[in-house]
């Protein structure tokens, strides 16, 4: 059996630190001594996490996913199962000729198919020949699914998982054992569960990871099994967690186990994987490094780039942002309420529990409904647009106004400082829209759609000549035309571009005649900002968009 | 002081049992005794949970969500806070007319403001008028914020409680003390959020309200800190826990207190909430109703109904549901990858946790690229298709490659079940396109957006008159010239229309050029069925959803 040694790491106090000196802890410090149990973490995004509904890795994804983790700071990667897939063999060929940095690469695989030995299952021949130094190999630890699933007996599966794991440790693999079903089956029937650990243990595993593969464990059950598990093995040896979140407890689980004796943490970025999720690691590891005064993680955790590293997962899998998500949400940080805004001014752990820059966040002004002036004048005043007390009325009153008829403003602040500047001197807007028609074409059903628009704005009441653009679809078409005419007065224009486009349906009950509200995020290379537009028509809210975002570009151009 | 007996109502037992005939449970049954302590369910999402971003409900929303709550058996509900805006104070007037039927109302406030005597703050008074029999008064348990936030001295803060509890009694109200930062006071001095807790008892205060404001604690300091709590005041004192996500363990650590002594529970549907939410009562009610052995509801609670409760939230608040989320998401009964779906078709407990059916939601089978060939058979036969072995591997490998090009199946089953039809055999769709043209104009910056269409179909090789329509958007207007066009053809047609619309960038990293996926639900007022279509340009995706949507009509139709 190889093992770790849990203080192997110097435990990462200095980032520990670093977090407490610009908030406050919440939970007693240790006062018994400095020395921090260094939980190892691991990653199990591009293997479990793929799994996720909706969820679709390509290899340059898998690759460039990583690449990240390895840069985070991650101690293992479960790249995938090579040959499972020609995708996942393809990655682990990829990693040979440009290796992790870091972090331990792993590969994942089930102990060998019953009626044939270890050494002529293809799968487990592949895993021994796989470029990955450890091996997740997962085998039943409940007797139930044993007998009902795999319909084998109770022996034959404590032999298939001695012979898996023999095979691989005497092929020079580090072998995590994967006890699937491990919570359930203690549940029903303790002692074989116990068997498949002691087995794996014996036939040289060097970790035992207890599986709640169904989500199901409520946190104080997984603790009091934990500790009964670490009683029943020699001192020392290693245990890993893996939850699932179908009981929407997976962190609180995985901290209760990590608590009860678990020296590594295995989840997914964002939460990502099957049904529920799987424990999220964008969760669990700022817990660890910055909350639980006893234990740490290894100082090369970039802990303050897990909000970047979070967004980057859910772009590569094209999933939306949970703005909501504790930590690296948008909304982690941001406050709307007039008396809680009132509040974070004063004292910032008033609603904070810890830095937002401790994970790479940031704090955030909602503005909405809710809102009371101090809301509106603490935005102002991160917009730079200084408000007196009589504006700031007008403003809350003109916001109210417009969130009731649906716009929302909390992810547009481009929009919201427009609606500032405009509120303090009514001045006109630097173009103004003469017309604009856009043709959507079919021509018949093997044909492609075509877009088109035209165009013409007057500027300082001088007119345009009319301009035409195509497109992809109608607001790309809309979008190009806008900034060709516009090209003519300000030829800055050239340089923005967008950079996304969210359409939200408001009211999807109604069907098509909704009212559709249109977000643009723009950039010019060096600044991003955002606009809103808010109609019954896609086409004319989203032009209200790009009207505002080329407005707000002019606007801070013209004052540089 | 006013007390409720924890056993008051007989455990929710029926209920429960019926959950577990159909699923193995996932704690030790309890050996002891059949006496299951009762926990009173608090929901506060019309008053807490509509600080969350994006949140805002209209007065009649409010009026609605309440009844449904109510008929959902809850046992208190928070529906605002009289007097701190109109709609709010509607709304208790509103409650007078048509009172709740089974759940105690509860208005929420704050403690008065210093400087004043109690009787003479119009808060307190306008609480004391309110229709409600219950008074969530919130005052604050951590010295720190007292001194720092409040700006008074501990002791004043303790006499504003006294005096704020009293005169609310005095006025016949119940009054639940929501102890505001009590666990982040508490890790700083203990003896003093104790002595506000006290205060607030010998005041007369029925109920001692927990609050994880920030919500920090890690669930096993929660459970510790509530267990001295118990410890420090007489046996039987009640005591409620309220939680925030934070740290993403608000149900964990719930779910911890009401272990540890807690006799209420407070919540949201769904977790709305500011920042990152409140406990999710959605998860909270099946742990405790069918997980927690020594732990019922009250037996009027439709723990059934619950995924229902859960949407009319969601399509309430215009906030998009989350699939993943746990018991009533979606996808938490959805298996997707190949050897987990072969396992569920053996055993369902293989990975479900519960019965899906005990919280009204259903089993899916997932079509991905990771799906097996058990997948497409089992989704097939879900569908009232037959496939042999050799059409399964086909469809599998269509499937994988329409996916891969950005389709998504789902929530398509309709789309779904048109491609294994086609697949079956190959015949001609009842209509095929000639052309459209979709024209959107705006002729000036205040004049409306018009949309029209122009449509030509074929059917049987006959050609249709060219048709128009107007509508609202340009998807809205063809849709309206498409079903104009084809009731001279499908009379039927008339009946069908469109639900909901949604839309989704693929890849927002490349601007409006990005790909676009069209979901389309439609009904004809019976059943309901859901299409998809994919395209550089929204309205021609939109199109294939479309056509997709009334192919399935007139195919499911015709075979009545």
């Amino acid at each position: 059996m190889q093992s770790f040694d849990v203080f192997a790491s110097p435990p990462a106090i200095t980032a520990v630190k670093k977090g407490l000196t610009t908030c406050p802890i919440t939970t007693m410090p240790n006062k018994k001594d400095n020395l921090r149990k260094y939980i190892r973490l691991y990653d199990c995004t591009l293997r479990d996490g793929a799994q996720g509904p909706g969820i679709n890795f390509s290899l340059q994804d898998k690759l460039r996913l990583a690449r990240a983790l390895d840069d985070f700071g991650m101690d293992y990667i479960e790249a995938g199962w090579p040959g499972a897939n020609p995708k996942d063999t393809a990655l682990f060929e990829a990693l040979v000729q440009s290796p992790l940095k870091h972090a331990k690469l792993v590969a994942f695989g089930a102990t060998h198919h019953a009626g044939i030995s270890a050494s002529k299952d293809l799968g487990l021949v592949t895993l021994a020949n796989s470029s990955a130094g450890v091996i997740a190999l997962v085998g039943k630890a409940s007797r139930r699914q044993v007998e009902e699933v795999l319909g084998i007996s109770p022996a034959e599966n404590l032999k298939l998982i001695r012979d898996s794991v023999k095979f691989l440790a005497k092929a020079g693999k580090e072998v995590f054992f994967d006890a699937e079903h491990f919570f359930d089956g203690y549940r029903e029937d303790a002692s074989y569960s116990l068997k498949v650990l002691r087995t794996a243990l014996d036939a040289g595993a060097s970790t035992l990871v207890l599986c709640d593969t169904n989500g199901a464990t409520l946190p104080y059950d997984l603790a009091d099994t934990v500790k009964e598990v670490v009683a029943a093995f020699p001192a020392g040896t290693p245990l890993g967690i893996h939850c699932h979140n179908d009981s929407d407890c997976a962190v609180g689980g995985t901290l209760a186990a990590v608590r009860s004796g678990c020296v590594l943490a295995q989840g997914t970025i964002n939460g990502f994987g099957e049904r529920c999720g799987n424990a999220n690691l964008c969760s669990i590891i700022p817990a660890i490094a910055l909350k639980m005064p006893n234990y740490a993680v290894d100082k090369a955790v970039k802990v303050s780039s897990l909000t970047q590293l979070s967004r980057l997962f859910y772009e590569v899998a094209v999933v939306r942002e949970q703005p909501q998500q504790p930590y690296v949400g948008a909304n982690a940080f941001a406050h709307k309420a007039g008396l809680h805004v009132a509040a974070v001014a004063k004292n910032t752990h008033s609603f904070e529990q810890i830095s937002p820059e401790a994970v790479g966040n940031h704090r955030q002004i909602l503005l909405s409904e809710l809102s009371g002036s101090s809301s509106v004048s603490l935005k102002a005043k991160e917009l730079g647009v200084k408000l007196d007390a009589k504006k700031t009325k007008m403003v809350l009153a003109d916001l109210k106004q417009r969130e009731a008829q649906g716009y929302s403003f909390e992810a547009a602040d481009a929009s919201f400082k427009l609606l500032l500047e405009r509120s303090l001197s009514p001045q006109k807007s630097p173009f103004e829209l003469d017309g604009f028609r856009v043709i959507i074409e079919k021509r018949g059903p093997g044909e492609k759609c075509l877009s088109a628009a035209t165009l013409k704005v007057r500027v300082n009441g001088r007119e345009s000549e009319i301009m035409a653009a195509e497109g992809e679809g109608p607001v790309d078409a809309l979008d190009k035309c806008l900034r060709k005419s516009l090209t003519q007065f300000f030829p800055e224009v050239s340089k923005m571009k967008l950079r996304d486009f969210k359409v939200r349906i408001i009211d999807g009950a109604v069907g098509t005649a909704a009212h559709t509200r249109v977000l643009i995020d723009s950039t010019d290379g060096q600044q991003e900002w955002s606009t809103v537009g808010l109609s019954e028509n896609i086409i004319e809210a989203a032009w209200q968009a790009l009207q505002d975002s080329v407005e707000f570009f002019l606007a801070s151009n013209h004052g540089e």
